[in-house]
C-alpha cells in the first residue's frame, strides 16, 4: 500500500496539535490503516517561526498556500486558516486541483458547505469537516455513519464552550456575567471581543452544520433564531433551580408537523436531563431518532489536541477512501430535497415559558401583567418570588402554560410599556424532559 | 448506481426491527446513499409465521440458511441468529461465499472475532458488528473512525441494561435485589435465567469486543476479571451515597505501565462522574484518549429498534464500500501486535477500596480487622456506620487508602476466618473521579 500525502495550511493551535498527533501517534495510525500518512508540506504566514516535529522527516515549508497546493504528490489538503476569505480560496483551489480537503472551519462550512460539497463531488474528491463542530466529539461520524439508518427528529446541543463555562460559573458561584466573563478572558477561555461566543454566533454556525447533516436540508445561519446570554443574571439560576431546572445556551433543531424549528438561545432545561450535567467548557449533543430513540455525545468542544484528533481521524478516513478508489459521494448537505424539513420561524413553536421581571414595587402589578396574558389567552402556571429586600428593584418570575412563541412575544412587547418595569421581561423557553 | 442486495438470517426481535426500518425509512436511506438497499432474501426457522413488510417488494423466503446464502445476487448476509453454533456456521459460510457480513452477535465476535476477521480479509469481504455492543450507541463507528486518530488509554462502560436497571431501582427504592429482579422478570426486562446479565457474562463479551477495538489487541472474555451484582444490597447504596458515590456494574479497560487491566464488577463511582447519571436500562461508554481527552456516549443498550438502527447503519456503510471497490481492510481486532496493551491480572491494580462487613456485635471487632490490615500495610481511610438496631447483624464499612487488589484480597480472606463475621466482607473498588 502506498503512503498518502498530506499538506497542511495554517499552523496555529489546531495545526500544531494536528502535527503533534501525526508525529507522536504515527505507529498506531499506520497499524490501524495498513499504510502511512505522510506530512508532505506545511504552510503558514509565519512558517519560519513554526516547530515541525523532526520525526515527520523532510517536509516542504512555505508561507504561500498556492505553492503548497502546487506541491507535487499531495493527496489531501488540510485547511486550518479559519475565516471565510483566504480559507475559501484554499479550499476551492485544492478541490480544483483534485485534492481532497479536510477542514476545521465552521464558519465557511456553515455558509458555503453545500456549494463546496457540490464542487468536490464534481471533481471526484472528498471533503471532511469533523473538526468544525464540537472539537473532540465525533458527531459528524455519528450522524453520517454511526446512526445513518435512523431518521433524526430532534437534535439539541451545547456547542459553545465559552458561554457554557460562563453560565455554569454564574450558576455555581452566583457571580454576575461581567465578572465571570472578565475572569474567563484573563484565563484565555474567552476572547477580547466575546460577542461571537456570548451572542450565540459561534454556536449558530455549528448548529447550521449539524442540522444540515441530521436532516439533509440546506440550512444557513440565517435560518436560525439566535439570542445570546447577556441578559441572564445569577438570580435566573436561583429561580430555575426552584423550578427544578437549569439554564444553558441551547442549540435546538426540532422537526414539527409544520417544519423544522431552529434556535440558539438560553433555555430552561430540567435538572434531570442529561444535558443539564454538561458543565464548564464541555460540549454535548443529544439526538432523538425515530427508531434509535435518544443518544447523547459529550466531550471537549475545543482545544488543539481534541480538535487535532478530529482532523487526524478525518485524514485517516479520507486517506482510506483515496486508496480504495473513489466511492459514491452524496453531499451530506441538502441531499434530501424532500422539503420535509423546511425551516420555519421559531415564533410558530409551542412551549412553556419562563418570564422574569424586574419591577418597582407598587400595588396592581400582577393584575396588570395577568390582564395582558389573559387577553391573549395565555395561562399562568405559577408566580414565583424569592425573598428580596429592595422594593425599588424587585425581581419575580411568572411561568406560562404551553403557548406559541408569537403570543408570548406580543405579550412581552405590551408588558414592556408598563411604567413599573425596570427592563423588558426576560422570556426563556422551558424545554420538556428530554 | 446499482442496488445492493441483502439477505437476513434470523427474524426475531432485532431482525424484525431491522426489516421495519429498511421498509419505512427506505426513501431517506436511498437519498443518503445515492442507491437502494434491497432485501433480497430472509431466513427464519419459523419463516411462515413472519410478517415481511409489503413495501420491500418480492423477497425470497426460506427456513434453511444454506439456501439463503446460495440465493443469487446477495451482497451482504446479516446474521441475527445469536449464539455461537449455527451463527458461526452462517458467518463462515457467508464469508466463504464472498459475501460481506453484518452481525449483532456479541458472544460470537467476543469469542472468535479475530479469526472471523482474518477469514473476511482473505476473502476480500467486510464484517460489521456495530449492533453487537450497546445497541443504539454507535460506539464501534466512534472507535474505528470518529476518534481513530487518538490513542485510547482507558475505556469505562455500563454495558448491561438489565443489571443497571436493577441497581438503579435498588438505589431509588431501597428494595433488595431479589424483589427488583422478580419485577424485572415480570416486565420482560430480565430473562427467566438471569445469570448472563447479573453475573456479568453479557457485559464481559461486550467489553472484550470494545477493548479489542480500542486497544487493537486480541482480548478474549477469559482475560477479563468478572464479578456480578448478586452480593449488593440497598444498604451498600446508602453507604456509597454517604461517601459521595454510587454503585454501577462497571466495565473497565485501563492501560497501566504494566499492561492492560480488564474487569467487569460492581464499583463505586463518584456521583459527580457523568457515568453516575446513567440510570435504568441505558448504556454508556466513557473513553479517555491521550489527545482528545474524555468523551462520553450514551443511549439505549438494547431493543429491536435501537439495535435495528445499528444493523441498518452498518448495512449502509458496507454497501457503500462494496460499490466503491474493495478498500484496504485492517482487522479491528488484534492489529497492534505491539504487546503494549497486554492484559494483566486485575490483582495488580491499585485502587481505594470499599469493604462492607456484616457482623455479630462484640468488643474488639475494629481491633481485629485493623490488625489484619496493618499487618499488610494497608491504610484505613474511614470507618463508617449508619444507624442500625440489630446487634446480631450489624453492617459497617471501612474504606481503604489506595493499595493493590492482591493485598486487599489476602486481607479479606484472612478476615473471613473471624467468627464474628456473618459473611465474607464485600470488597468493591472505588474509582477516582473520571
Amino acid at each position: 500500500m502506498r503512503d498518502v500525502n498530506i499538506g497542511i495550511v495554517g499552523l496555529g493551535n489546531i495545526g500544531s496539535g494536528t502535527l503533534k498527533i501525526l508525529a507522536e501517534n504515527a505507529d498506531q495510525i499506520a497499524l490501524k490503516l495498513g499504510f502511512h500518512l505522510r506530512v508532505g508540506a506545511v504552510c503558514d504566514l509565519l512558517i519560519d517561526s513554526k516547530q515541525i516535529p523532526e520525526s515527520l522527516g523532510p517536509v516542504f515549508k512555505t508561507n504561500d498556500w498556492r505553492r503548497l497546493i502546487e506541491h507535487p504528490g499531495l493527496d489531501i489538503v488540510v485547511e486550518l486558516v479559519g475565516g471565510t476569505t483566504v480559507a475559501a480560496e484554499v479550499v476551492n483551489a485544492a478541490i480544483a486541483a483534485k485534492k481532497s480537503v479536510v477542514t476545521a472551519n465552521k464558519e465557511l462550512m456553515a455558509l458555503s458547505g453545500p456549494e463546496i460539497w457540490e464542487r468536490a463531488i464534481q471533481a471526484g474528491t472528498n471533503v471532511a469537516m469533523e473538526a468544525s463542530v464540537a472539537g473532540g466529539i465525533p458527531i459528524h461520524t455519528v450522524l453520517r455513519e454511526g446512526i445513518s439508518g435512523d431518521r433524526v427528529v430532534a437534535l439539541y446541543g451545547i456547542l459553545n464552550g465559552t458561554s457554557n463555562y460562563i453560565l455554569t460559573e454564574m450558576e455555581q458561584h452566583g457571580s454576575p456575567l461581567e465578572t465571570v466573563l472578565a475572569e474567563a478572558q484573563r484565563l484565555g477561555y474567552a476572547e477580547a471581543n466575546p460577542s461571537n461566543d456570548i451572542d450565540g454566533f459561534d454556536a449558530r454556525s455549528k448548529l447550521a452544520i449539524l442540522s444540515a447533516l441530521a436532516f439533509g436540508e440546506k440550512i444557513t445561519p440565517g435560518d436560525i433564531f439566535t439570542e445570546g446570554i447577556r441578559r441572564l443574571s445569577p438570580m435566573d439560576f436561583q429561580y430555575a433551580h426552584r423550578l427544578g431546572h437549569t439554564i444553558r445556551l441551547l442549540c435546538a433543531a426540532r422537526q414539527t408537523p409544520e417544519g423544522l424549528i431552529l434556535s440558539v438561545r438560553p433555555a430552561l432545561i430540567p435538572q434531570t436531563a442529561i444535558l443539564a450535567s454538561v458543565r464548564s467548557s464541555y460540549n454535548a449533543i443529544w439526538v432523538r431518532g425515530t427508531y434509535g430513540e435518544d443518544t447523547f455525545y459529550y466531550g471537549r468542544g475545543a482545544g488543539p489536541r481534541p480538535t487535532g484528533v478530529a482532523v487526524v481521524s478525518d485524514l485517516m478516513r479520507v486517506a482510506r477512501e483515496i486508496l480504495s478508489g473513489s466511492p459514491t459521494r452524496v453531499s451530506p448537505f441538502a441531499h434530501q430535497r424532500l422539503g420535509q424539513y423546511k425551516p420555519i420561524p421559531v415564533t410558530l413553536q409551542t412551549r412553556s415559558y419562563y418570564v422574569r421581571f424586574r419591577v418597582r414595587d407598587q400595588p396592581g402589578i400582577i393584575a396588570a401583567l395577568s390582564g395582558i396574558l389573559a387577553a391573549k389567552h395565555i395561562g399562568i402556571e405559577a408566580v414565583l418570588q424569592l425573598p428580596h429586600e429592595n422594593k425599588l428593584d424587585l425581581p419575580f418570575v411568572i411561568t406560562l402554560e404551553p403557548t406559541t412563541e408569537e403570543s408570548v412575544r406580543q405579550a412581552a412587547a405590551e408588558m414592556s410599556q408598563l411604567d413599573f418595569l425596570l427592563e423588558p421581561p426576560l422570556v426563556l423557553p422551558m424545554e420538556p424532559p428530554l
